[in-house]
C-alpha cells in the first residue's frame, strides 16, 4: 500500500494530549464562569449559508472566508461567533426571552496568510446580552466584570480591562465639528499605540485633513491619562457642550461605578480614552484587555455596546453588548511565554493501576473502586514486564501508579507509589483513592503561573 | 437597508437554549465518563487536507464529504474521528505513550441527502485505545463497560450492547470453504434484522453463489440464540476445526469474562452472532448498541477492534479499539420519543435576582455571594415593572426568583420565591443559596426518563 505522509495544515493547531489537557482547563474555567452568570450555552453550525453570513460583507472577511458550493448551495465557515448570533436571534426571536444572553465557546475560520501565531481555525469565547429595544447600562459593567472573573480565574493578575465610550468620542468629535470625520479619527486613533502621538497627529492631518488646532485637540483629548477618578474629572471639564458626550460620560461613570460594586478592583481597569475598537457597529461602551507584561499582542479580550445586532437579517432593534476572548491564541501566547502552570497534571489519568499478574478481575475491580470515588483512573491490561509498566507510567506522567500483585489481592490492599517523590505505600483502596485525592488537592494550583 | 431572511440550513441542528442544555449535560457525561477512565481529550481540526483524509477514498465517502479549494489548497472537512485520529497518530507516533487511550466529542460533516432526522453536521464522541503493535484482549471489554456506563449515566436502562467477533465468522466461514466470500456473506447477514432470514438466504445463493447446503449452515449459525453462555456452549462444538474461529471463541469468551468483572450486567449485553460491521477494517471484537425499546433507529453506539489504524500513513503496526457514539442523532430522538426528563431545569440560571429599585450595588452584591456558593445567577438589570420582570423569570424558566427590595436590604435579607410551587421565604443570602441548592439536589435526576 502507498504511505500518504500524514501532517495537520498549517495555520490549524493540533496540540498533543498533555497540552490539551491545559487547554481544557482554560475552556472549562470560561464555561463555568460564564454559566454562573446565568448565560446559556449555545452551539450554532460551523456552516452557513454564504449569502447570510456576508449580508454585511466586504473588506477582509470577503477575502479570508471559506466559502465553497456543495450541489446547488454557497456556502461558507463561520468567520465570528457574532454574525451567526445575530441570525440565531433574527430567526428565534419570538421564542427567546430577552435580555437573552449566551455564551459560545467554538472554533471560527479565515484564511489569513500563514504565519507564527497566526491561526486560520480558532476558538473564540464570546459572551453577549441581547435586549428587546432597550437593554440597561448595568450590563456594560457585568461584562468586563466577568472577564475579570475569568482572568483571575486563569491565575493571571497583570492585565488590565480598559474602559472607553464612543459617544463621548463622537461627542468630542462633534464639539470640533470633525463629527463627519469622527470613524476615520478613530481608526487614526486607535493605532496611537503601535505607531505613537507624531504619526497620528501627521495621519490626522495629512490624511483626514484635520486643521493643525483640530489635531491638537484630539491628540490633547487623547492625552488625558491618571486614575478612573481624575480621568473623569478631566472629561468633566468638557460637560455640557454637546448631548452625545454627556450621554457618553453619565454611561461610562455608571460603568466605572458598577464595575467596582461587581468586586472589580481599580487596578484591573482603565478609563481609556483612546481605546475605541475599529469596527463601526460599536456605539457606546468599548474594551479592550491587556496582558501587561506583553502589550505586544494587543488586545486579548475586545467588545463593546451595539445598537443594532441583526439589522441584515431583522426590522427589530436588538441593542447588546458583548465581549470576545481569542481563545486559541492566547493559549498560543501563554505557551509560548512559558506562562502555563507546569506543576499541575497534564496526564489522562490520576492513577494508572498496574496488575501484576495473574486474572485481570481484581485489578478491574480496584480500578473501578477508583473511579467510584472520583478519580480519572486507566487499567494497564498489557502484558509486559515490571520495568516496562513503570517507564509506561513515567511516559504518561500519571501522578500516581497503583499496583496490584497476589500479596496486596490477598491482603485486601493495593500499592499506591508517588510518581514524583517514589514513596510508596500499601492501603486499602478506599485509602488510596483519600491519599491521591488529597495529595492532587494539595498540589493543585491556578492554570497561569506568572514569573 | 435590505433585510435578508435568516435561515438555518437542513440538515444542520442548532438548538434552542432549553434544548441546548439538555444536549450538554448529555454531552457532559460523555465527556466525564470518558475521561474517569484515562483518555486524553483530542481537538483535532475540523479541516484537513483532503488527500489525506480520502487516503482510503471511495464509495459514499467521497460523495459526502465537503471537498473544496482555498488558494492552492486542497481541502475537506471531516466526515469522522477515525481517519483525523489515525494521521494524529501517524504523525506524533514518537510523542505519544502507547497503548493511548483518547476521546474526542467533536463534530463532523457529511452531505447525505436531507431527510427528517439525518444530519449533514453531527457530533460524533468516540474513545479508542491504540497500541503499538500489540493490544491486550482486555482492552476489547473495557470499550463496552465504559459504553454501559454511559448510557447507565444518561438514565437509559432499556438497551443492550451487542458483541460478536469476526475471527468467528471469518474461522466459520473458513471451514465451510466461503472464506474468499466471507466479506460479502457478512454484508449480507449484517441485513438479517432488516429483511428476515428468507431473503438473506436468497440473496445468499442467487447473489452470493452458495450452494443451498452452505447457505443453511450459515443460517443455522446466527439463529444461535440464548443466554450468553448458551451461545458461547453452542460455539464450543465448533471448535478444534479452524484456528481463527478457536481464536476468536477463545476472545469472545474473554471479552464476556471481563464485562462481568467491569460490573456490567447479564441484561445489558448479549453475544450476538448475526453483528458484523459492514466496515471491512474490524477485524476481531465488534459491538453494536441498541435501544430495546426503538429498534427502528438501529445502533446507537458501535464499534470494534482494528489490527492497523493508520496503514495509509504509517508502516508501523497500530492495532487499536474504539467506539463511536452518534450523539446528534441519540439526542434527535430521544427527544423526538418524549424522553428527555422535562423535569430537570432548562433555564440557563439557577437564581434570578430581580432588584426592586434603587441603586444596583446591592443587587450585584446578592448575586456575587450566591455565585460565590456554586449557583448560576442571572442579575436582572432593567428598569421595569414588577409584573414584567416576574413574565421575565416564568419566561426563562429559571427555578428561584430572588427579590431584593428596600426592606430586604435594610434587614440584610432577600426574598427567595420558588417558580415552581410559589412558595416564598425571607432569609439571609447564606441561607438563600443552601436553600436553592437544597431543592435543586432534591429534584435532580436522570437526563432521561424512560416511560
Amino acid at each position: 500500500m502507498d504511505i500518504i505522509k500524514p501532517r495537520t495544515l498549517s495555520g490549524f493547531m493540533e496540540l498533543l494530549p498533555g497540552k490539551q489537557i491545559q487547554f481544557e482547563r482554560m475552556a472549562n474555567i470560561l464555561r463555568t464562569t460564564y454559566a454562573s452568570y446565568g448565560f446559556a450555552p449555545l452551539d450554532t453550525p460551523i456552516i452557513e449559508d454564504a449569502q447570510i453570513l456576508l449580508a454585511k460583507g466586504g473588506g477582509e472577511t470577503e477575502k479570508q472566508i471559506y466559502r465553497f458550493t456543495k450541489g446547488d448551495s454557497d456556502l461558507a465557515l463561520r468567520f465570528d461567533l457574532t454574525v451567526p448570533l445575530a441570525k440565531y436571534v433574527a430567526l428565534h426571536t419570538n421564542e427567546l426571552a430577552f435580555p437573552f444572553r449566551r455564551f459560545q465557546i467554538s472554533k471560527v475560520y479565515r484564511g489569513e496568510r500563514a504565519q507564527r501565531g497566526r491561526f486560520r481555525e480558532f476558538y473564540q469565547a464570546d459572551i453577549d446580552i441581547i435586549g428587546d429595544g432597550k437593554l440597561d447600562i448595568l450590563n456594560e459593567a457585568e461584562i468586563p466584570a466577568i472577564i475579570y472573573k475569568v482572568f483571575k480565574g486563569f491565575g493571571l493578575s497583570r492585565f488590565q480591562i480598559r474602559v472607553n465610550n464612543r459617544k463621548i468620542l463622537n461627542g468630542f468629535y462633534a464639539m470640533n465639528e470633525l463629527a463627519e470625520k469622527s470613524g476615520e479619527i478613530m481608526r487614526t486613533v486607535d493605532k496611537l499605540d503601535k505607531i505613537g502621538a507624531d504619526k497620528v497627529r501627521a495621519i490626522l492631518i495629512d490624511t483626514c485633513g484635520l486643521t493643525d488646532v483640530q489635531a491638537d485637540e484630539i491628540l490633547k483629548f487623547i492625552a488625558i491619562r491618571g486614575t478612573n477618578a481624575e480621568v473623569l474629572s478631566a472629561l468633566e471639564s468638557y460637560a455640557g457642550r454637546n448631548e452625545i458626550f454627556d450621554a457618553g460620560l453619565a454611561e461610562l461613570k455608571a460603568v466605572t461605578a458598577n464595575l467596582a460594586a461587581f468586586g472589580v478592583p481599580e487596578s484591573k481597569f482603565a478609563v481609556d480614552l483612546t481605546i475605541a475598537r475599529g469596527l463601526d457597529y460599536y456605539t457606546g461602551t468599548v474594551y479592550e484587555t491587556t496582558l501587561l507584561d506583553h502589550p505586544e499582542i494587543g488586545s486579548v479580550c475586545s467588545g463593546g455596546r451595539y445598537d443594532d445586532l441583526a439589522g441584515y437579517y431583522t426590522e427589530k432593534k436588538l441593542p447588546g453588548v458583548g465581549i470576545s476572548i481569542g481563545l486559541t491564541r492566547l493559549f498560543y501566547v501563554l505557551d509560548e511565554q512559558g506562562l502555563l502552570n507546569s506543576d499541575l497534571p497534564t496526564a489522562p489519568a490520576d492513577a494508572l493501576v498496574l496488575p501484576m499478574g495473574g486474572e485481570p478481575g481484581p485489578a478491574i475491580a480496584l480500578a473501578e473502586a477508583l473511579r467510584g470515588e472520583g478519580l480519572r483512573v486507566q487499567l494497564y491490561g498489557e502484558q509486559k514486564k515490571f520495568k516496562q509498566k513503570m517507564a509506561y507510567a513515567d511516559r504518561l506522567g500519571v501522578p500516581f501508579a497503583v499496583l496490584l500483585g497476589e500479596d496486596e489481592i490477598a491482603a485486601g490492599k493495593c500499592s499506591v507509589k508517588n510518581m514524583v517523590t517514589g514513596e510508596q505505600i500499601t492501603v486499602t483502596p478506599a485509602e488510596a483513592a483519600a491519599h491521591i485525592k488529597a495529595t492532587l488537592a494539595a498540589n493543585d494550583g491556578p492554570v497561569i503561573l506568572e514569573k
